[in-house]
């Protein structure tokens, strides 16, 4: 199989070029934005999910909005990038992936005192943040191998897979690696209704990598514990308190995890280290989108929603929840694996800043 | 709001009326099962299902079939009702309702030695068998009634609702006293994949009622409880175990039940008599169907099925799972309210027949 970049950059013609995910699982297509405005656009329209490959769209579209620009006066060159920052990150107001990623890229074109020196700087500043997503998550992957063991059965949740990064993926790097030194194992998605991205996306990558698998309903998982054919859960995050080990990330996460707790499964979290909040203080501060009720009163077919529900009923629609320490077995980081309640002590080799 | 039965007989034209579950929550539609072959297969189709509902069907169908036999010799009655009881019984092989409501129209049927007398029994014994369903299933919602409580807020899980029975239904009953009465509640109906039994059925039921509720993805149920938001979960079964407490009921009641132990939010469970097993030893004796993968790998719109996972993937598709009687706080039934280890103390109040 060729590897796809969920993310990537056509220089020439100075495009992002983006895997369509609304699209999948029924057609594998890409979605060129040749400027910024429509760089933009794919990340609000949800062509680009997932915080790596989302961070990583701004960083190129961040680049490719400099390179737009025709001219030589710094003045306007600036106030030109200002309006590229703004556009882009009002793209997806509450994520903080893509102001990181534009932040570093800023970073690296001050270094020069010329537009087409500044141009220049962007453009290697995204390629670099877009290699650098794949080598940490190609980090995570060699980490987490060895909970891998042949012959087990992995639960994984969601989508913290390649198409939520440039590549690789979090949750899927270890099944990754695994796979690529022949190891066997199977692995369960559950759906994850609303929106289903275990049952389209997640599933959709471990088919094309040749990686054992089945889908099953989210209400399952607990079901295949009690019969023993769960040996491990394995997720990614949206944000982990590095201050008290708590991990929000996709609703149902923590179900999964309390299954485990019972039945002594061992539940882990792979993130990068751009995950770590080290500022919030408690779960209970994490603000939990909730999303359009039509999510969960519908189901995405081919050609788009169809209406699963009592067309007269409500939903209620909490798109995250926080999963406390003491069910999480491990972190697993670039870096290494952490107790969830140890990452704080290791601070400052994941990352922190103070 | 006219109640309306989930299954009805109209004797002028020797007819079984049915209201068509499959186009539900779509369009109320009816059935008219017109001899016995068709009621059947109204069973084998799904146009009705629920334990309940599918009995007094087969016991209507039984009646019809031997109403439409002519002549006068009682072999040959004898030997058509044994082939309307085959036709009937192999509908849905392994559901046990039909067969139990169909030995009971059998058994009023000998009290009399000519074709017009038995004739004639069927026909009562078949009504009666539909309003006794009825009257349990208030009797379950008085005995239940107290549980909820001005402001509650109750989980519900698939369909044990009217639509399951005659009428009233068994984990609905409860919510449709306090209705009654005036009391003001709320009901969470989790969706139920892959059929979306509690998205389609109970919310129809519940918005026909007037009953204030809302649909969530069964993965939301976690974080909902850990918010605060819920303050009692119900659901019905398929076969509650008499000797252990154990609980078979559709796939996900398992989960619910460990988040309500965690959260120490009572997890009740209600049925008619008839669901208790007295013979099965052990829960895990219970044989958990496994559907078709497709029901996993689609969702039901308004015109079908369509497809929403990844189209090379398959799914593993258990239908039910097991609840051990630690997680229940109680078992409410038409007699009272038991602890599900209880059971086989109170065998005689319960209807055990040794």
């Amino acid at each position: 199989m060729t590897r796809l970049r969920t993310v990537a950059f056509d220089a020439g013609r100075n495009t992002v070029v983006l895997i369509d995910q609304r699209r999948l699982p029924h057609r594998l297509t890409y979605f060129r934005a040749k400027n910024f405005h429509e760089t933009a656009e794919a990340i609000a329209n949800m062509i680009v999910r997932g915080a790596g490959a989302i961070g990583a769209t701004a960083a190129y579209g961040l680049a490719q909005g400099a390179l737009a620009f025709r001219g030589s006066r710094l003045g306007e060159f600036r106030w030109h990038v200002d309006r590229v920052h703004k556009t882009l990150r009002d793209a997806r107001p509450t994520a903080v992936d893509p102001i990181n990623a534009m932040n570093g890229v800023r970073a690296a074109m001050a270094e020069s005192s010329t537009v087409s020196g500044r141009q220049q700087l962007a453009m290697e500043a995204a390629e670099r943040f877009a290699d650098e997503d794949v080598a940490h998550c190609e980090a995570i992957g060699q980490v987490g191998l060895p909970l891998i063991r042949r012959g087990l059965r992995v639960l994984t949740h969601c989508n913290a897979g390649a198409l939520a990064f440039v590549d690789v993926g979090s949750a899927t790097a270890p099944l990754y690696a695994a796979h690529t030194i022949g190891r066997k194992f199977r692995v369960f998605c559950s759906e994850t209704r609303p929106r289903g991205q275990g049952a389209a996306l997640t599933a959709w990558e471990l088919a094309r990598a040749g990686i054992e698998h089945e889908i099953i309903a989210d209400g399952a998982a607990g079901h295949l514990m009690q019969r023993g054919e769960i040996g491990l859960v394995i997720t990614g995050s949206d944000r982990v308190l590095g201050r008290t080990g708590e991990v929000a990330n996709k609703i149902g996460t923590y179900t999964h995890a309390v299954l485990a707790k019972r039945h002594g499964i061992a539940f882990y979290v792979a993130i990068p280290l751009s995950t770590l909040d080290w500022e919030t203080k408690s779960g209970a501060a994490i603000p939990i989108e909730e999303r359009a009720a039509e999510e969960v009163l519908t189901a995405a077919g081919p050609r788009g929603p169809v209406r699963t529900a009592n067309p007269a009923s409500g939903a209620r629609n909490p798109a995250f929840d926080v999963t406390p320490p003491e069910l999480i077995t491990g972190i697993i980081t670039p870096v290494g694996i952490f107790k969830p309640r140890e990452l704080w002590k290791h601070r400052n080799r994941l990352g922190w800043v103070s």
